[in-house]
């Protein structure tokens, strides 16, 4: 977890956030958001919004009045203290890659599986950058699917001391990861009194919350845990062509899916989610790190600090691209680069990520760590002081010379400036007699020799025992047989 | 030339920028500039400044007193009025790699020849993105050495119709280059009255200016052209490994240049340069694309503001990286991505850049030219307004539906995003039945489609005549035949 020293970077005249903010206004008012859920709508209508049948329709003001229950900032607990994670203000807190159904792993892209899940939760304890596992690197495709959250709950608790995300798909799966958490942190009183687990909750865009998203924003809020509420726009699909349509209807249903945690449990910590890009209207395909996504997230940073919210980050390292390649690079930089400009306080999908999001890469997930490692330095900052500005440096080099055996050199050469491992410097000659690798294949290796290195962290012998007995217990219950104990 | 529509990014707090300031001072006033010329030593002597043999020990404020002098904005003309560049304020102007004495085209890595500086300043006629083809693409290795900056200023003048720049390294170059821009433009008045070439002139760092570059630089000012004084900064080799102090350096330099310019000239534009990168202090070998540049360039933009100076940033699309792969995208990225954001006003090395800068490589010119593209649609920025906010649109499609065929996204669908040609949405299965070509690979083949497409921008037959036996005869002066009528 890092603070972002630099300054944040804002495009938006006052004049246009006031635009944006009537807009949403008008949005909520006028069309408002549909739910697909009985308690959710009972909620709006005991507050006094207008329910027509599924849609509720928002009175001015309402959203935000609901929004500023919500904490400005907030500490997630990991079952390694020194792995909290503050969120909010001035903090970053980074992700790798969720979602994916095919992985790609030596040369093969493939289905995922529980094999590659449980690699990428190692190499995610292996990376300081990386702050949580999230919910699913890659999905496991190999387990059956209604014991997946239980599995992969299970494989981030023992693979990794970080904290980890909730299944928010269905009233069970939340009930089974909650439980999960409990066991872990003491108790359902303990989890609610201090929160330990994300869930991040899409948004049937637009304007709608379906009954299945619903069921885990309910259950999680009833649990006091960190509810992500992420709009996931694609302009053109599922949003105008227009960036700020897009950015007011980003803005009303994450506010929407904040204002109803809000009515169950005030205080409860919330995070507005944005993920917005542009569709390429040429093929009907999503378009990542492209300009009017690096647009959408630094208007959203802005907009989101304006209401006081955390704000997560559509990402992370996004791209389009099917190959590690140098379009991977550019849209993976101009994505995070966006992100850190903006102030983003979560970053889902910053490792991995490849082919919009179909596929996780372990070469991707390797270069991208090591990207996220150099902005990490980058928006440290500079330290400017008599000690930075070496004057003596200049007074023992004098006109012509050099630098290298300065004092000043000698004294801090080792970590005077950023040092990559899957990056190369090498001359063309000694890059050629290397077998002239690309970045992709020396991020292959890099994942290898990282993996070599895996230790699982240390986790209570009673506490793994209950869990798996927890988990052995509700696949039977539904009907699956899982080995976990290996 | 493109308008930088968004804020500037500025990390430094107003004391940091003091302390720099205050550092420049002592710097130039207690260890001073090297300037092996005696005009340059007369000039400052007459000025007032200590002149200590060669080394220049400027009084507190002289330096800045002298900046002053430079106008904060200025137009070079080009011999198509349309390409006139505006240079300083909001503006940009951005030009292909500079230099490099090797070529990477269809697979092979080899000397640069004539042949390829042609083709190169052919797509650079091409590429809107770019504004001017600047000194040398690429090396024309086949071409007698001093004979080169005629046939390189020849080809620049007939195959673009933009600004080009001069030769900076002696004054016969300087000399020659001059009047070949009074042929084109009418005289030695009219170059005068109003300038039309660059000179980008480098400081033999640290603290020094040889004397064939201060013979160029005298040149270049005593016909009031443009120019541009560079510190070429690798922090550890030409500059303390300290991103501070290698800025109080590169400001003592640059400045050191323009008040020697302003000296002979007053009033005479000039460019503060900047181009600071880390060295990779395991092998020696430089490094971009970095956290220490990117922070470099953003400090240094500052600075340069406020000197009032217009202010040309180091890149660009610079990489360390042998191969068009993911470090090579990142890296340019993060390189062009601090020079919008820290609001440069004339961008060097900006297509084709590879290896560090030994090699310009087609395929990285055509992939560096849509990563341009792309970033100036970044920076145009966003129009808030009604017609952008989509209420109707939002109206139209209601919740849960799309908006591919919305009324709002049918009226706009063509250009409503930036539209890449050789990043690719492509899905994998398309993409691997037209061969998997990665970024590269597509690159390369724009490249070829571009070629096609070439003409050559017209000139007055008697313009150029006069050009080609100018040519002829310096270079039967010179010793050599040149073969230039093709």
């Amino acid at each position: 977890m890092i603070v972002n020293r630099l300054p944040r970077f804002e495009p938006l005249s006052d004049e246009a956030l006031a635009l944006i903010e009537a807009g949403v206004e008008r949005l909520a008012s006028e069309v408002g958001v549909e739910f697909d859920h009985p308690q959710a709508l009972e909620l709006f209508r005991g507050a006094g919004q207008t329910v027509d049948g599924s849609c509720v329709r928002f009175d001015p003001g309402f959203l935000r009045t609901q929004a500023a229950l919500a904490p400005a900032e907030f500490t997630l607990r990991a079952r390694n203290p020194e792995r909290n994670l503050a969120v909010g203000g001035e903090h970053m807190v980074f992700a790798p890659a969720q979602g994916p159904p095919f992985v790609h792993a030596d040369g093969v892209r493939r289905d995922g599986t529980l094999a590659d899940l449980e690699a990428l939760l190692a190499l995610t304890q292996l990376t300081d950058a990386l702050d949580t596992p999230g919910r699913n690197i890659v999905e496991p495709n190999d387990v059956p699917l209604d014991v997946r959250h239980l599995v992969r709950s299970l494989a981030s608790i023992r693979l990794t001391d970080r904290v980890w995300a909730g299944e928010p798909s269905s009233a069970e799966a939340a009930a089974d990861c909650l439980r999960l958490a409990e066991i872990v942190f003491g108790g359902r009183e303990s989890i609610e009194r201090a929160p330990v687990l994300f869930a991040n909750c899409n948004v049937n865009s637009p304007l709608r919350f379906d009954s299945r998203m619903l069921a885990g924003i309910l259950a999680y809020a009833a649990a006091g845990q960190a509810v992500i509420v992420t709009p996931f726009l694609l302009m053109g699909a599922m949003a105008p062509v227009s960036v700020p349509a897009a950015l007011v209807q980003q803005c009303v249903e994450a506010l929407a899916g904040i204002a109803l945690v809000q009515l169950v449990r005030p205080g409860c910590p919330c995070v507005l989610g944005s993920f917005l890009s542009a569709t390429d209207m040429k093929t009907g395909s999503p378009a990542f790190g492209g300009p009017e996504s690096a647009l959408g997230l630094y208007a959203s940073g802005q907009i989101a600090r304006r209401l006081g919210l955390p704000w997560r980050s559509g990402g992370g390292t996004l791209t389009a691209s099917p190959a590690v390649d140098f379009q991977a690079g550019y849209e993976a930089m101009n994505t995070l680069g966006a992100a850190f400009l903006a102030g983003a306080n979560v970053c889902w999908q910053s490792a991995g990520w490849l082919e919009g999001g179909l596929v996780t890469s372990f070469e991707k997930f390797a270069a991208d760590c090591e990207l996220l490692d150099l902005m990490i330095h980058q928006f440290a900052g500079l330290e400017v002081d008599e000690a930075s500005l070496a004057f003596d440096a200049h007074v023992e080099v004098g006109h012509g010379g050099h630098f290298f055996g300065a004092q000043h050199t000698l004294a801090r050469f080792r970590d005077c400036f950023w040092r990559p491992t899957v990056a190369t410097t090498d001359n063309f000659e000694r890059w050629t007699r290397n077998g002239a690798p690309d970045h992709a294949a020396r991020a292959r290796a890099r994942c290898r020799e990282l993996l070599d290195a895996y230790e699982r962290p240390p986790l209570d012998d009673a506490v793994e025992e209950e869990l798996l007995e927890f988990v052995e217990r509700r696949a039977a219950e539904l009907g699956d047989v899982v080995e976990v104990r290996s």
